[in-house]
């Protein structure tokens, strides 16, 4: 008898009332006399398979009853529609066998400790909420990608290995670069500035770095961002950017991902209300109904996450702020025509407690205005020689933003700490496995 | 009169016989007597400025006249179909601004030094050549994302500080992660790997870093690879999936990139015969290849550069050399059960003289087998504690590869150095700009 083809899972509907084999890892075993189940994982779907006693064999009856959790085997067996069945399938077994038979497995549905599931995260990853969590963050990757290529944006891979450039001083990874020192990104911005001239909307996506003493569910050490910057845009236009970017990975994830959102029990109402436009608040008023609501809060402060969680509670979609005080801000950030103690930049406060996704400004395109900045906070004005030289040769009106693809994710799928949401996280004490 | 709304130079053809204002930088100017010509770029594509003396102010006939390369300007008029100028349209220019005088721009049409352009990177990416580059390479990582994702594969992002996991001892960049030591990862392999049993297919795309002392055109410290890995797939399945890649980027290419890869003066033919199935050969078929052509080579040698361009030289297509000696390979690499010399392995290389751009293999599934190499090799037990996890709780027959972007984007843009398809190149001496 030739063997059946292999399929995956994801694919039975095709093969209702065939004999298929799929091949994949033992989730579950449960044996109720002389009927037998086993519910097999292949990383594409769950099949659950059905055991008779008197159709089998005794030795492909035995082996079922024996396989430890997480061993690989191949099953084979006639595909069911069953709309009861996990996966919409049921396969009613022929063959069976133990292509390799697992130690025992450490992962048990019991509460573990977290310290204990991040020790092991290589095979916490195969667990349901964190299959579900990780594909929706693969699907919001890819609509990251195609909403810029879409629109004719050009990306741009920025360097990891840089000279002293970043906006956080003393929170750097710093490396021995062939005898001299080397730090690794913050961000890519500067870079992607420099790109706009060649292609005018650009964007970069990848890892960045920070060397922070942030034990909070919102911080990693190294954490994945995206950041476009598009020439002769404003910050208005920067703003309208972002909402239609935010709709567009909301909307897509709702889409697309339907199965992972209701595994992972995401209430999606607050999510269908993700439309532009966004309310917008400026600094100053967003300051005055911290203070109606007692916040400890004085004209000039940066805004702490609970202040960010207080504004978002009137709105039923995420909150631009925008225009913050000067000193509250990074130095490339444009000086308000309208008001020199602020400048033109926006941070987007997700709903539900989730705080900040976004920061963005219109860049300073004025080489004296920026060169002072720089000598304010006593950066090494000998470090953006090259960044001032795009203030030298045809400096141009230009914005972008940041966005954290974890704190989005995070978000979107409802999760509390965005550690799940990254395959291997790094904290200030794990940098294993 | 109300301004000219501005439109992006590579939708003019829309706007045939409107008046449009264009904002961008200048590329040259010429003035004959009583007509003049600006060529401005926007990034978005080109387009020149008809100015007739005329008709126009004697304000905006000297501004043009007096443009510096580089300046950013606004430069109005109504848009003619003309096939005979670059870009395929020209202005009639009825207004232009000067928006930012250029200083005397760096980068001349002259023959500069490659450490100066490099010194200039900044601005050299505004340089017809190199934005012609970087669209392909732009195009090829989309082209990347859409092959994965269109087949179903989850992207998983791998990170780059590790604990001492690595291929090349010795190479690697290390830092201070509070405390302990940390180093930047050469391949994301082993943890896509970890992801196989969640998720069956899965890539990772993003930066990696070697230390290495190479001053060659083929080397960079920073590089990008994508490195898929499928669960269940051979040796044998994992080249066909190599081929149907390749081809796939290459058709791409060709399809979108035209414009620029006529820029770049690529004789697009030998890429025209890049389609599946590629030439396999055998590493001892190679060895005697090599040796009949008079290459100093052993049974058991790894190839260099200039053997992989010898073997390329009877193909018209890009060539496999597949199961190599296990000395000459990493320790990962799966066992040939048909000859324990060789590995169950293959390179790819490129024709044309580019040579090896993926490096493959069928991963070692067993845990005896693992630990012995990793014994044999003298790598530390203890790092791989977590890899060999994956051995013991429901080992899988799986494989996977590496592809190198930038060398890949060299050889289908034909440029002969690869440190000029990445936006900021890091090489051995240089971390800036």
């Amino acid at each position: 008898m030739p063997e059946a083809p292999v399929v995956e899972i994801r694919n039975l509907s095709e093969h209702v009332d065939e004999t298929v084999s799929v091949l994949g890892w033992v989730e579950h075993v449960r044996t109720h006399g002389k009927v037998g189940f086993v519910v097999v994982r292949d990383g594409t779907g769950i099949v659950q398979g059905v055991f008779v006693r008197k159709a089998l064999s005794d030795d492909v009856w035995q082996a079922h009853e024996e396989t430890p959790q997480e061993s690989t085997v191949r099953m084979t067996g006639r595909v069911k529609a069953d709309p009861r069945s996990p996966g919409g399938h049921e396969l009613q077994v022929e063959d069976y066998r133990v292509l390799s038979r697992a130690d025992d497995y450490p992962i048990q549905p019991k509460e573990h400790g977290v310290d204990f599931l991040l020790d092991h995260r290589h095979l916490w990853l195969r667990s349901k909420l964190q299959r579900a969590g990780l594909r929706v963050r693969a699907e919001v990757e890819q609509a990251i990608h195609d909403f810029f290529y879409e629109r004719g944006f050009v990306r741009i891979d920025t360097p990891i290995l840089t000279g002293s450039i970043g906006e956080h001083a003393g929170t750097l990874f710093e490396t021995d670069y062939f005898g001299r020192p080397a730090f690794l990104a913050q961000t890519g911005q500067l870079y992607v500035e420099a790109a706009c001239p060649a292609f005018r909307k650009v964007y970069c996506f990848g890892p960045t770095f920070r060397a922070e003493k942030s034990k909070t569910r919102r911080h990693l050490t190294e954490f994945w961002m995206v950041e476009p910057e598009v020439a002769f845009a404003d910050s208005d236009e920067n703003m309208r950017l972002q909402e239609a970017f935010v709709c567009y990975l909301v909307e897509r994830a709702l889409e697309r991902c339907s199965e992972e959102l209701e595994m992972l029990e995401r209430d999606t109402a607050p999510l269908e209300r993700v439309k532009a436009p966004f309310p917008r608040l400026d600094y100053g008023e967003a300051v005055e109904r911290l203070r109606a609501r007692g916040h400890d809060i004085e004209w000039g402060d940066d805004l702490g996450a609970p202040d960010e969680v207080a504004l978002t509670e009137d709105f039923d979609r995420p909150v631009f702020v925008y225009n913050y005080p000067k000193q509250a801000k990074a130095f490339y950030m444009k000086e308000n025509p309208d008001d020199p103690r602020t400048v033109l930049c926006d941070d987007l406060l997700a709903p539900e407690g989730y705080g900040e996704i976004i920061g963005g400004s219109q860049r300073e395109d004025d080489l004296d205005k920026l060169l002072a900045r720089i000598r304010e906070e006593g950066l090494p004005e000998e470090a953006y020689g090259w960044y001032l030289d795009l203030r030298r040769y045809g400096t141009f009106p230009h914005s972008g933003f940041g966005l954290g693809l974890e704190r989005t994710v995070a978000w979107i799928t409802g999760r509390h700490h965005i550690r799940e949401l990254i395959p291997f996280p790094r904290l200030m004490n794990r940098l294993d496995p």
